[in-house]
């Protein structure tokens, strides 16, 4: 078979573990071809792509990043390669294509199957909000990073009486936020999917002020927001150029706490050191697995699906699967991480 | 309610994570009592305990061991106890009883249930080898432990065209040894499941060599043993007290691979550093949740069961299941990490 | 001897292990008594202190913050208290003094030796400024949490084409930019001994992209400022309350050079993760040293004077020294770092 | 400019980082021409080399071993060649060589700096034993994979009431021991310079049971040996060829404390995994500055040196220097060391 593969969307500790684990299986075990387009849908449109061997894929598996880039992607010029598809896939020549990437790349994954193209979608989110696999690679890496810093802050508040409020990864899902949060022992935690009142991080943190422990790390995630009411909007900065420049939830809310407590609530924002770097051990495996199962389902016939952990087992699910639905940190998740607090 | 609470066994990162969880969820958030019994079983049966409050489980969530303390199990003594069972519950006045621990620590958790104690269990096992759950905390740090020392000794071998045989945990199922191999990019991985050809092991790595990839790098489970005449027994160090001491296989293995190839092969055994210190978050999150289901379910009534991850979901198994039969590494696991070998 | 020992400023890991290796030193080897002060001055002043034993200082060796805790100086009283010292040092029974701290609290330390107190001080600044010592504790800690997370924002900005702008610590001095840009290869390094010319960094980072190095990191001190004219002043948030909330010099050269280059520029603010959590084997070392040469020189009668590390020996140097010049990172270090651009 | 580079001798974190500095500072920033000799002085004597460019090193900074490769040296061949130096330095027309290695590479480097080669060594060695140098780039990161791993085993130690013995490199001299020692609070610390008492051993561990400190963590550098009586010889392993196996320090004196105290002593012997993967961020600035300054000292014709660290500066200092003597830890360091026990 002759195999296309391409990374698209931010950056997600385990791609390259993905793309090593292709062409392992393909081109060793099995004989394939594998070519690697470059910076994601753009190079398949462009037929930018190279011959990946086993010699390319070498020392990648603990690397971040991905080594055939990424780019954003051109939806019309997709959807006219839609309208084209044969002519695509003649001029490619390919027998399975395997796009690995989050939501925007499995929906225009599905649009390529749809049109008729033999396509084997990996999903990849570092936020884990794609509710067709239980988990997705990153995610581990991002939850340890975040952990790992919020292990750090909480000796300087504990001994230095100091408020915390870190924000970390998550725009439309908590999830980072609730599992590095109950892993650090976060004494708030704030998720997009539960508007939270700012009233209530004052009492706790004024509670555990009276209690004697004069301490309190919060773990807000970016996409989380105030209670209507609970928080009034505070203008971002506006920068020489006249644009608002966008001052995240994590910000805000330190302020407004300082403000209401009466006490230093620092910010820290972790942003992108999140989604870069070595993948742990958990990551790596779950990327080599994926990477396996898809060039297996290319082998099948098994197209316009895309592999997804369900308990230990790798399965493929449907690509419509993958883009309907938002997976959303339930109530009872909360419920288990507050009680901790 | 009161409950007590003790940890049993070899040590296991996350055992303070769910001693904590108990003692948060059953203390701050029900109003229980608890009573954390010192040195596992022992201290239930001599009655050595202390009552556990939330400030005595500050600060644990991230810290190895167990300030609980664990001791062998005397079997003898157990057996007793559960003959005059309810002599036992009347002095100790138990509602329920949380015992975390191993293969051997269930088995007698079974035998208090059987005998009328209300017993919730939480499995513990580094080797993930109990088949009731997808998972058991303190597997994702030895694992990442394993991997790491394992990414450091890759270089070396690399650079300095080295045959590296590193021994990880794993006596009768090679859990540790697949997903650290798997995450290293092991050249080869030996498991206890199934018996190692040593030429196998040789051909490969010469067949490295003769590619101009002049190292190798074999992970191997401490419980692997070589297939039958694959490699003759190697007697172990007797020391001057006339006590055969055991040399492991990684050990003999390196020794063999040394003599067959002509070229050196390092043997590094990690032993205890993979079993010890901060877990992971991962296992921070799953500890956390058994401790806080553990205290659900004794609220519950439903004793006699034991916590498990099945999927994304902590669900409650029959004691019974946790011990009928070892979790073993199937042969479609080993198909996927030999393909990037 | 009665020593009394205290912590003092903003947080640094290695604070603890000098707390334990006084007590050990002082009371384990040498009999003497330890009282530890609680909040640095405060408790000084208002005698709040504890008697610590060897037991209080177990297992605090790796871990960040204070035991003792730590508050802003009140400088109006503690000059009050110099004028009454005979008061103060009946008072208190102390043979000796060891405070622990940075810029201030030697200053204030120097003020109490001047009125009589028999203090040994011990340097503390995360930013490694303090001329009469080679290296402080701490420092090393934060270079490495700063270097590992740039060697993970590296990956993605590779092979995402991105650039990356990481705020570390240094107001007054650039050490941590210096050391930490040089470790991770950063690309520019700014720090507050040499103002910066946006230009060159525009001109770098074009330079890169034409030569096919498409991404950039660049490591700027948090006190690093540009060279006048090279960049207008950016009015920072103005919060609810009124308040102009600082917008530090990260956010503001990436926002410039996002503008000037018409490519995203990332801003990275690691704040104060680089000064919690648990310190490295090297701070751990040094910190020891600190702490068993401060008791030695107390029992010496050497007075006035403060640890300081010179090649691999621990001297006692004047604490006036300590306080008159800060110490800058030289043009020649800045031409080894900027070779490796 | 035409410099030649090479790494000899064993692994070492750190290499890779004064090749790509050697290369920055020579080709990029003064226009000189690199070549890197393959397999250290094999590589030499045999004319194999490739042109190294600032994107052959680009990175490698973070990257254990070396590109170059490493190998034995052939003592007699190289003698061979200094007897014909001037032909040697025709055939190679190099105007400097950068050899970086240990004790054999630079007494080899002194050969060939007498036999007129234009010379500037740089030293390396893990166990940090050079006399003419403050440290060596490596030492740092075997010392902190030391405690790190020492942090792990400690928390099982304390939680299950064991002895551990971990054994650490140091064949010759004991700095990983006493710095990793210290570090980690190990309670006891054997180092080659000083033999052992088994009975001190056993009396301090004993002290500490009764104490209710029921754990004891000892490190022992690998050159480490009992005092004569202390402890008898005990035979190593043979194995099926006839050839004893050397039984490691840690692993006797494991096996000796086990018998004397009756209870478990559990050996980890750390080995390789001390001298490969990631460098600390010391490790790579000093690396770094020592690569950065040969290149200096070679346009100085500053030749038949080292560079080395004195305090915070990197001096030149004669070949001959480097290789007189060891340099060993001397008593007042491990005074320091044993307050802390």
């Amino acid at each position: 078979m002759r195999i296309g593969v391409l990374t698209a969307g931010g950056d997600c500790p385990g791609l390259n573990a993905v793309i090593r684990s292709v062409v392992h299986r393909a081109v060793h075990d099995r004989n394939d071809e594998v070519i690697g387009f470059e910076d994601g849908f753009t190079g398949l449109l462009d037929g930018r792509y190279r011959t990946l061997d086993t010699n390319d894929v070498a020392g990648i598996l603990a690397r971040g990043g991905t080594i055939l880039g990424s780019a954003r992607l051109e939806r019309d010029r997709l959807r006219e390669a839609c309208d084209n598809s044969e002519e695509l896939i003649d001029r490619l020549g390919l027998d399975a294509l395997i796009p690995i990437g989050g939501e925007g790349t499995l929906t225009a994954a599905r649009m390529l199957a749809d049109a008729g193209l033999p396509v084997v979608g990996v999903p990849k989110t570092i936020d884990n909000d794609i509710s067709a696999t239980d988990r997705t690679f990153g995610f581990d890496t991002a939850v340890g990073v975040a952990t790992e810093a919020m292990d750090r802050l909480k000796t300087t508040a504990e001994s230095h009486q100091r408020v915390m409020v870190v924000e970390v990864m998550g725009r439309h899902a908590g999830w980072i936020a609730l599992e590095a949060g109950m892993a650090a022992g976060a004494h708030g935690i704030c998720i997009p999917e539960r508007p939270f009142e700012v009233d209530d991080l004052v009492k706790m943190v004024e509670e555990r002020f009276a209690r004697e422990k004069k301490f309190a790390l919060i773990c807000v995630a970016e996409g989380a927001h105030p209670a209507e009411g609970s928080m009034p909007y505070e203008k971002g900065v506006i920068d020489r150029y006249g644009h608002e420049r966008f001052v995240g939830i994590g910000n805000r809310l330190a302020s407004e706490l300082e403000h209401r407590l009466g006490k230093e609530a620092k910010p820290v924002i972790l942003g992108h050191v999140q989604r870069g770097g070595t993948p742990t051990a958990y990551d790596r495996v779950l990327a080599t697995r994926f990477g396996w199962h898809a060039v297996e389902a290319a082998h099948r016939g098994d197209f316009g699906r895309m592999t997804a952990l369900r308990g230990t087992e790798i399965v493929m699910t449907p690509l419509a699967n993958a883009v309907t639905e938002l997976k959303r940190v339930p109530q009872d998740r909360m419920d288990e991480a507050e009680s901790v607090y």
